[in-house]
């Protein structure tokens, strides 16, 4: 009770119930200086026009996105983040609208631009980094390395049920001894009748918990390559618990993966991609896409705390009036607008296959490590308020950590780009 | 289940059943070279030889408080933070051993040096900055102003009590509108037969939910002065409603206080303090003690991220001989040294009346800014692992941002800090 | 003597006798992984290809200024930056190659893109910002406001003796005592018999002490507003003189413009521009070079500590390989790829007319402020040579320090941008 | 002209001809805030109470310092820096103070605490690092080895010239492919009838130019040890060219040191040292001084920048009064009342013999980190005037750079004390 009279006097409750744009104009209505011939309109919403750079087609695709996040997701997201229980209808509703996997031709995919990809995904962060991960596990490490490495057969069983949402997915790489460095790998496939024997165990596996099928990855003993197999859910000697008490996340579901000599037919094998190149493309997809959602993550906290600062007041005046609170802002607004401008060249680079992976280290590195920065220094604008989760702010700080962190640290991008750079490797420096 | 079976593994959870001092030379163990004659030996542990200049009595009273921190606080904190339960033990715990008030002579408190306060309070916050926050509003928010500011009977009635935590105090100072302004103050008094009417609102109160007296700071409507009251819990129109589901300081307990034309007798006024000088008085006294607390959240995040540094293995060597791993966790050491010699002189000058309030918000701001700039930046160590709570890390993280901004925002001491360098307020611009 | 001694055994003397994409296959030859099918090549040089990006004609007038550049003026920097003089014959040898007032139509101007403006920029300033100032005075702030402000005869009287570099034009707006702010400048036109009468001083004016014409901005009596005014050298009472011993930008000649009752013919009006909209057209022009220039100042600085680091060795390995100093490489490798394809964006909305002057202001102060940070940071990879001025980077480092503060310092972008964001202005504040 | 011009209109002129502490005072004098009973006054020049303290002996030394230092360097740096020129009475008059090797007994020193020879060294590199730098190496690096590894007849007939500033000193550890590394030294002793040969180089040799003795490292060929040997001016094969062009510490010389088969006599070896040890004796010494340097750059930077920020108006308000700039001023002065503070502690274990080299590091790496970034922050208030070499800020910066590069760079310093933290080296990772 305490607490919702307490929200009634905030500024931030007010206008958050109203859509997106709504929050913007209202926000900017006042910044609308004519700067005489020759000069357009500033968007402070799109400082570099990055619209102007987008297809109707990506467009649209974004549009249904964000719409379906601000109406669907945000309301759910405090209730997600506070129970840290998967919500089973998001996949589903996602799917409905063609936001999982939906680079991918056929198969029921949308078969849209990886810069719509890149999009969809930013439009998903924006509410929260648990859904987004959902998501992307979903397209990019599970879908994705089924199409790229898969039968025909594989491909027409799982990908269409996975791009409807109605089964789930997870991907198993990283293991309790070997995160950043995955060619230690101890997950080994053994070749036995009638199949292969997995044994090992992986760990922080965001989906693990409720996934139907598991794209495992494990060092072949007939050749020491690395392969992955598709494990459904049921194998006896499978075993997936969830992890729970997270600090970030808290929205999407985590777990460990157990495989005690998990015996598996020769139909689970991804016959088409060995060697650590394999989940490396996965990991590609999927760090592309976060390097846009992260954007919209901090977007979201710019547009949060620039509600709270221009409401409220201290020493009788707005705080959005005060510089130290300005250049904030203006930090994040700037890191913000060059990011997406990096990650709308790399989706375009990706596109037209001109992309190197060191590309994508690049802006994933780039954008989360700013993100992360930046959506901690504007969550000093609430002052004590940032307490509270009803600010949201705190909860995509506490999350964007985490996002900072997976799929290859910034220490990690920092080294892969440095070897690429100075042709030396300093990993084990 | 899976949660035990991985920390089983843990590198960390092994050395953290060892005693803090165990730990350290278990870190440490290596470092002793011999630089040959005229030199000493480097204890990385306290590089700049604080412990040099305590005295026995401090350095007893630091012993009794690690002790019990380390032995009683350390193993409730998940609890504690995972619940948001307040625990009702543990100020009677620490009122057993004199942790409580101690500054204060007689009233059955320690009488011990400012110094030492700050060691008790860095003791407390190297396991939760939300125990620290409780203690703190209990010795310097609540004993303080009674002791300072109070009749003889108010000393007499209510400090025995408050330093054996068998009663909890709270105080009411911030309001839903006024938080780095307080001279914006709206809650009123008024006086009235027989006593006087408190109305008004007050938030983010830490202990009010289960304060057995609230320090209500008022307006005075007679004559427009700020004074300070002693409102007892059950009285006609008080309501102290919890804040539930913060992202931070989950191991105390936050309200606010709703004053709903609050009766109360004259015996209530603390009648020796006037003015915005009289909480700021208390202000102080909490600062102080924070800018110690936090060096000690931080030194906890700096031994905690040097044993997993030193377990954990990429690449076959350990994340501690890495160059980058090395660098975050130096420049945190270093922090903690500058920082803790920084309080230290402080607390001398406090102890010989020679403390300017400026001088408080150096330390609090800087202590505060950089124990959370450092924790975020060692967090990043873990790795995914960051994710977990019983990390501990992020969960001090989450802390110190709050911390941070409570008892004066970090821009707030800033500005105060430039009014006194410059001559001129910057608060309004 | 002992230099060359010193700087014969120097692997950096060696590379740097080399072209420019010599220098870069050489540092780069290691760097070929194959990622695999899908995956195009790497280009530490150009990470995001920025070069599929560019026409065919922006390309080649950037070869053409790189070419220039490295053969004409790199080898003259350290000679121009020792004896602070100016070198008369590096405008007309300019002009000659096109590269002033590139973007003009007519008048012997080469009439190209503002992107290929911006690329010209870029390279003049890889070499020096003195030299790259010298350039964008002409052309920005001197033929840019003879063109949008000017009558025809006007502009046939000078833009094309400007365009060959046969004269020197400066820009008079900066006073003694307005630098950020031009509204209260002083310096004041008032129209008598045959002309006009200006009276007032100009600091800080780049080229001032060289120049054969001086574009003056003043208060009209007559009015109160601002307009421009073409002086020319020689005039009565008009004082030009140097201001030496500059710690940056000593390859550039920097002057103050005093005018002591200046009598000049009604022609000297620049009729079609008045209040501060027209002076901050040529500024926003400027700024735009400014932000492509830095990127090659740091791309320099990078070039060169990455030569320098693959050849010293230390502790028995190459500087490049050690993690400290391939974090400092990729950090500012990652903020040039980013900031170009910002200003690349800004320079395709400038050329397609959907410029608004904030976009200018946030790459103008972006790219400056992470030049000059990361300029810092890769000039300590150097060691004890930083102190040489062969080494470069130092220079940079000076230049970049100034080119942050000019034409806009860095915090009144900020507020530029934050009064656009929030509707409020905290100028004054 | 034009400079006096422009500089007659400085508020920076008319204020720094004052002595330092009217400066201050001008500075500070409406910071009297009443905090009421039981707080003392504020000093914004002495935020901690570092005055307090020190001795009486200290506090008169460094007030000789700082009048020597303000009336005798401060109106020549201009010229050192803008000639490169040594000026040859420094010495001497420094030595007539007692500044020179002031902590040796004896000999003719003056015999005071290290917590002097800190503050002298402070007030002098308030004026200039290279004038620090001079006294540096005759002090710590000169007078030092002889006293501490020399035999008695070396002392006598050295260190009472020395001190007296008559003869220069200085010492040859640093090798052009062996900065970072001295372990690798490759400049040799070899022992023959009558005395010894050394051949090798030596270079960023502060004083080698002017030298009349040079203190060399050498490894002995007889037992592979490094060993000191005293170098007289003169010396068959001896040559110590300068390094002119610098772009810092231009009012210190520096210079290599060739030896081609220098012949020396047994009296030259210092025969009480052996091994890197002793060089680094020196350095610690050297270092710690630096510690407390550098802190007075800063100061200098600070108080010139307040000065600067008082008296310039920009939108009718003093810079002063700005967010923005009050921001950056308080940074700088937390820094160095902290830098201080600790400083002051190594110095007290120093004279204690409680110091270990790390703590050494561990000041110095600090010091010169904080000074360099907060110099370069504070700058930035003189906008365009940064350029001049009259407003100084901008050489103390360019200075600051290679001090925190010199005598231990930043990395190498954070790499010694990552190694005592964890136990692992990691310098040639």
């Amino acid at each position: 009770m305490m607490t919702a009279t307490r929200l009634l006097h905030s500024p931030y409750r007010r206008v958050t119930n109203l859509p997106l744009t709504t929050l913007r104009s209202a926000a900017f209505a006042t910044t609308a200086p004519a700067h005489g011939k020759g000069y357009a309109q500033y968007n402070p919403g799109d400082p570099l026009l990055l619209e102007s750079l987008l297809t109707e087609e990506e467009i649209a695709i974004r549009d249904v996105a964000r719409e379906y996040c601000q109406e669907n997701l945000a309301p759910r997201i405090l209730e997600g983040w506070r129970t840290e229980e998967y919500n089973h209808s998001i996949l589903p509703e996602m799917g409905k609208l063609g936001l999982l996997g939906p680079t991918i031709r056929g198969y029921g995919c949308a078969g849209v631009s990886n810069v719509a990809y890149g999009l969809v995904a930013r439009e998903i962060e924006r509410v929260d980094s648990g859904y987004r991960s959902t998501a992307s596990v979903q397209s990019s490490l599970v879908m994705h390395p089924i199409h790229e490495f898969g039968t025909d057969a594989q491909k027409e069983k799982y990908i269409p049920r996975l791009a409807k949402g109605e089964i789930v997915g997870c991907f198993g790489l990283t293991e309790p001894n070997h995160g950043s460095d995955p060619a230690g790998m101890e997950t080994s496939a053994e070749e036995v009748d009638g199949g292969f024997i997995l044994r090992g165990s992986k760990t922080w596996i965001t989906n693990a918990p409720v996934a139907d099928i598991c794209i495992i990855w494990a060092r072949c003993k007939w050749d020491g390559k690395i392969r992955g197999f598709i494990l459904e859910k049921g194998l006896k000697g499978l075993e997936t618990p969830a992890i729970k008490n997270k600090v970030a996340l808290r929205a999407s579901i985590t777990g460990s993966i157990f495989m005690d000599s998990v015996k598996v037919s020769h139909d689970s094998l991804l016959p088409n991609g060995q060697g650590l190149g394999a989940p490396f493309s996965c990991l590609n997809s999927a760090r592309y896409g976060i390097s846009w959602g992260v954007m919209g993550a901090l977007e979201d906290c710019v547009n949060k705390a620039l509600a709270y600062a221009l409401e409220r007041k201290q020493f009788k005046r707005p705080l959005a009036s005060f510089q130290l609170v300005q250049k904030k802002l203006v930090d994040a607004q700037t890191e913000i607008a060059l990011g997406l401008q990096a990650s709308l060249q790399v989706g375009r680079l990706k596109d037209g296959d001109k992309l190197a992976p060191e590309m994508v280290s690049m802006v994933k590195r780039n954008n989360c490590g700013k993100a992360l920065r930046n959506a901690r220094i504007v969550l000093d604008i609430l002052g004590g308020n940032a307490s509270s989760d009803e600010y949201h702010i705190g909860r995509h700080v506490a999350n964007l950590q985490v996002v900072n962190t997976y799929e290859g640290t910034y220490d990690i991008h920092t080294l892969i780009l440095g070897k690429a750079l100075t042709g030396t490797q300093a990993f084990a420096n």
